[in-house]
């Protein structure tokens, strides 16, 4: 079996793959609500029996502290052949707000050429665009070993994958991590992603009056919750746009010369670009830092949700007993998640009145993470892809927040491959969530390609 | 029939009177949202049944724009009677946060000597003292002719009574206005209220991205509408509590000294009384006026509710595409509410950045109102008060707003007697709603002495 005779395999069987990856979006696996318990379990056994199916090794779903982690193993066929661990994730955001989706985001709906459902990009869409090039490349003997390790808490900041990495080293040792959970900046521009941002959650909550109470009666003598809550995440950040909580930018690593100038070669103007992809009338952000240095190498704060009192339609005038507010920070090297923490802390000490209580609930951490491009995997997937597409990938910093890509280097001592089939307009995380189909069917021939290169350049 | 019979009959029928409030409140007459349509007709029926229970003549449940008003009239026993005409209102606002209600808010129910509803006191119990006070003064002949009108619309504003009391000026030809919508100091502080603010009702929407963003990738080049939103509210109130919307203040009469000493006499310590009813860690608000003036006599903004992005439990990365605030202002002596919503205008267009959108929606307003306390009206009330409770009322400015005040005075050149029987910690517009019975048994008295004693006093 060849190569050719490989990438044949996933043309003829697309429609297969294509059905099988709706019937894994039709699974509603979100992690951070509990009632999706069952459907968490239902993914995490889908996942393995398509392992099974595959003929995988060792196929195990292992319980974790919330949610499990599916692992497999195929060996290549021949000896000495290198490992390859592939990770992914089957959780899936929250669909809300469920309105502004055009069909349900669990029934996948294929509209041109696009796949709409929640999880279709982000990542399910990839996880299956992994089992099936592993599928086809196996199909006559395969090049690599492969392990899979697929987990249902990425959605939720991964609290249980480290420990599951260290308590299964010998399990997951590999030469190196192929993790597909990145995205490409256009469907003729393949990328590889060699940094990531970290993150840093939180909840905040603001406290006034013991009940709700009526605006007249009372106005005029109380802090209004949800005004000192506005109050608080107003000075958050100073009129440039940078975040002022205390020591915030002192361990951001600088950003080289070189590396602005290379951040600055794009196949596109990115203030046009990122006009286009989120429809704000004015881009905002940091002015001596160009829109993708901000979003790919610099620290943000963002107010991921907020409420506070009356919030249905009409009119009710009371002073309410308390506001929240979800907030999160995009992190870059070398800045730690558990400082930040106490960073927030203390801008909330210095700066919360003594008119009202407040709380603040550290949620998830992970730090942030540059990769070396010069490995034999890194140049294996660059070489994979330029056969694919015709021309060079591009390699970019990303602004998401991948914490196993630390970990893995951490525990395990392996680099990750980082790349993906998304596309920008692919709305994660957002209503109306799609896979442009193209791009994936071509990301599947990529990474065929890998498993058949990365032997030869890992000697 | 004698006034003595009269306040025995009270005494009699006490526990069926409480029976009758029960019923009334149980339905839930919300009127700030739609899915209450049928209750509230419902209740307007129930009002309207009553009063022919009392033997009201012409009867009416009059549509309006949105919920109808209620009409009824009985004659005195005698001609040459004065006219009282009695207002009340049979909608009540929202029962939500649900799960902080120790009982039903639809479900009344008696725990030591409060009844607990949500309207209990704000109003059915106010209109059920009325009309059982009617009642008893009318089983051996009115001392006064007595109309009603109790409308539909209060808590959102009353938007459609105004154009009815222009429509319906014959049929409400009275001598005064009786307004039982305020409240008392305390169980043993009878008390007559003299001013009233007015009411400014807005929703700002502020939007950002066209849609919910993933926060890694679009970190950093998009103002948060979330914060932006924060930052506008944050800019409303300068550090000394004052409301920075242009000119806000400039209509505002001054107190005069004579006022602010009269303000200066209460029965308790108001810094002790509002942090106990409040449950707040310390006041807040203007520092040059006392918390008595600034409840009563000087202008608020408050912030009645908070919406943008992920508010469930949990973690969402998201950049929200919109937030959304309720804004309301509790106006003083002279300003106009549609001059306080051009001043939010002219706020939003001096702050608002280019980096978002926004939107306000102005939805409802009333001016404040000042009354006199030397009409014969006023003084048969305090008359009636003291034979009842042994002490001379209080006479207050209260911080609610009660349009229907400023109303009677235009269109029918009415004063308005304004009190109420409900105290201040029966949680207006809260969960835990309640109305203190012996309290509400004593205003009965009052009210029913009142009718005895104005035609006295109007002669």
């Amino acid at each position: 079996m060849s190569l050719s005779q490989a990438l044949q395999y996933l043309q003829e069987n697309h429609d297969r793959f294509l059905a099988e990856l709706e019937a894994f979006l039709r699974i509603p696996s979100v992690s951070t609500t509990e009632k999706h318990a069952a459907d968490i379990a239902r993914a995490a056994n889908w996942v393995a029996d398509s392992l099974r199916a595959l003929g995988a090794q060792n196929v195990a779903v292992v319980p974790t502290g919330q949610h499990p982690v599916v692992y497999g193993f195929l060996p290549a066929a021949e000896a000495e052949a290198p490992t390859v661990l592939i990770y992914g994730h089957y959780d899936v955001q929250p669909p809300e707000p469920l309105d502004l989706w055009e069909t349900p985001p669990f029934e996948p709906t294929v509209r041109g050429d696009r796949l709409y459902a929640r999880g279709a990009t982000d990542m399910k869409g990839q996880v299956m665009a992994s089992l099936k090039a592993v599928e086809a490349a196996a199909h006559g003997g395969l090049p690599v070993n492969i392990k899979f390790i697929i987990e249902g808490e990425e959605e939720i900041g991964s609290p249980d994958l480290a420990g599951f990495i260290a308590e299964h080293k010998d399990l997951l040792a590999a030469d190196v991590c192929l993790n597909p959970d990145s995205g490409m900046l256009g469907p003729d521009w393949p990328t590889i992603t060699y940094a990531l941002r970290g993150l840093a959650y939180f909840e905040l909550r603001v406290f006034g009056p013991d009940h709700d109470l009526h605006s007249g009666i009372y106005g005029g003598v109380v802090h209004n919750p949800a005004q000192a809550l506005a109050e608080l995440i107003a000075g958050m950040h100073d009129e440039n746009g940078r975040v002022t909580l205390p020591g915030f930018y002192d361990k951001v690593r600088p950003l080289s010369a070189d590396e602005r100038e290379a951040l600055s070669h794009l196949p596109f103007d990115p203030t046009t670009f990122y006009l286009k992809q989120t429809g704000v009338p004015k881009l905002w952000g940091e002015p001596e830092y160009t829109p993708v240095e901000r979003t790919g190498a610099r620290p943000t704060l963002e107010i991921n949700g907020l409420y506070s009192g009356f919030i249905e339609k009409g009119a009710k005038t009371v002073i309410p007993s308390y506001a929240m507010a979800k907030i999160s920070c995009r992190l870059v090297p070398d800045q730690d998640p558990d400082e930040v923490a106490e960073q927030l802390k203390a801008y909330l000490k210095a700066h919360a009145p003594a008119t009202i209580r407040w709380e603040l609930d550290v949620m998830a951490g992970g730090p942030a993470s540059v990769t070396d491009i010069h490995t034999p995997a890194v140049q294996a997937l660059a070489r994979a892809m330029e056969a694919t597409w015709g021309s060079k990938p591009f390699y970019r910093r990303e602004g998401g927040s991948i914490p196993v890509v630390g970990q893995m280097q951490q525990i395990l001592g392996l680099d990750s491959v980082l790349t993906g089939f998304g596309l920008p307009d692919a709305n994660l995380h957002a209503p109306n969530e799609n896979l442009h189909l193209p791009t994936w069917q071509k990301g599947m021939e990529a990474l065929v390609r890998f498993f058949y290169l990365y032997p030869q350049a890992a000697r």
